[in-house]
């Protein structure tokens, strides 16, 4: 049966860590909020079930995925569930456990990003709190990017099986991870990310390497990707990439 | 072998939540960066391990786990790792995942505490960003904190083996997580969590019955636990809690 995936629609957020998964190992699945409420899908279906007042296991916040009677909410949670059903992960115990290292570093760093513009409360606008982001973002892309992008450079370098995955000679959810948190912060801070990304070549190398992979090119042209845009978690707003 | 444990010494921070998992357990382990530099131990053992250049898979910031050959960070992470070799989580897959999924999210929360103090960067002080961290936690204590002890009240009541765990019938890493986040919240916010556990009654209970857990009571009472401060995550500035 097909994995349902619940996540708000007109976004990527942190629902496309999933997505990216799913598509890369060609798996079936539906997008249900994206769906036509007439189907029993669209938004009012992903807010239907967070509310059951039976679910025993209710998720915190989208994205969430269903496989059969399996919820998993938490997209690091749903990724070391996926990977080994999606063969997006090694079958090593300890391998495992690195992949998830990273995905969990990732995840602090898409946090961090959507900090950037929202500092003060996710409750309000960004407009509400331009002075705070303004300083954020600064620091941000003056200490933070810096910091995490060398760390992932290292991780690569030192990846005894070589330096074009993170973990082992094969892809894995981190390293579509790490594609989508370099495409985002290419499309929110352009002129921040190119500068940073110069000291970090391999980490460029397997974002680029990632968008030719045979299953993303397509997907990534396709209408299923929804557009970076300034709802979402990567937002570009020049004032804070300066 | 005993486990190794890293993390600067001083605070509590994200290695109590593996200390307390530990101390739950009985297991033997050593907090290097508290030792004697004199032994090898302190915080000079600490960047020693994160430096060393051989290392194929570095932590990007403690709390880190030594076991052996293993090398694992992330506190969800080493939780993920120690649960079972500790018996604090259950075998089932489909629990060990949702215990993990707790965790996260108790991350999250952990990470918005943080940023209560911090909103701008952590490389400042407090006293560099005061007028923002009124705002932001004014936000999290009327938003934020209620929502989320909203949620873990529904977690243990809708708990099919009893509202005193939040996963089955036994004490699990993520029942020891919780402990310490309530903890922490009505060390740093006394005035506004002391309210809002009012609504929050099976948390609060759970608080403090892992309090008295048998080896969880003397621990506490213990030189090994260090005293919240204002160098940690959870903060008391009377300031932010209006």
């Amino acid at each position: 049966m097909a994995y349902q995936l619940y996540y708000w629609p007109g976004i990527q957020g942190r629902g496309e860590f999933v997505r990216l998964a799913l598509e890369a190992a060609g798996a079936s699945y539906v997008d249900v909020a994206r769906g036509d409420e007439q189907n029993g899908q669209g938004v009012a279906a992903l807010l239907e079930f967070m509310q059951k007042p039976g679910l025993a296991q209710p998720p915190f916040a989208p994205p969430f995925l269903v496989d059969g009677k399996v919820v998993v909410a938490q997209t690091a949670a749903i990724l070391l569930y996926l990977g080994p059903r999606l063969g997006l992960v090694s079958r090593k115990e300890t391998r495992r456990l690195w992949t998830h290292q990273l995905q969990l570093t990732i995840a602090d760093v898409v946090a961090e990003v959507h900090d950037s513009h929202h500092p003060v409360a996710t409750s309000l606008y960004y407009a509400d709190q331009k002075p705070e982001a303004a300083r954020r973002a600064k620091d941000f892309c003056q200490n933070r990017l810096p910091k995490y992008l060398a760390w992932f450079e290292n991780v690569l370098l030192r990846n005894p099986k070589g330096s074009t995955h993170l973990v082992g000679r094969r892809l894995s959810y981190a390293d579509l991870s790490l594609f989508q948190l370099v495409d985002g912060l290419l499309y929110a801070f352009p002129k921040n990310m190119r500068r940073a990304l110069k000291k970090a070549p391999h980490v460029a190398t397997l974002h680029d390497a990632v968008a030719q992979q045979k299953r993303i090119a397509p997907y990534l042209q396709s209408e299923r990707r929804i557009a970076f845009n300034e709802d979402g978690i990567f937002r570009h707003y020049p004032e804070l990439d300066t």
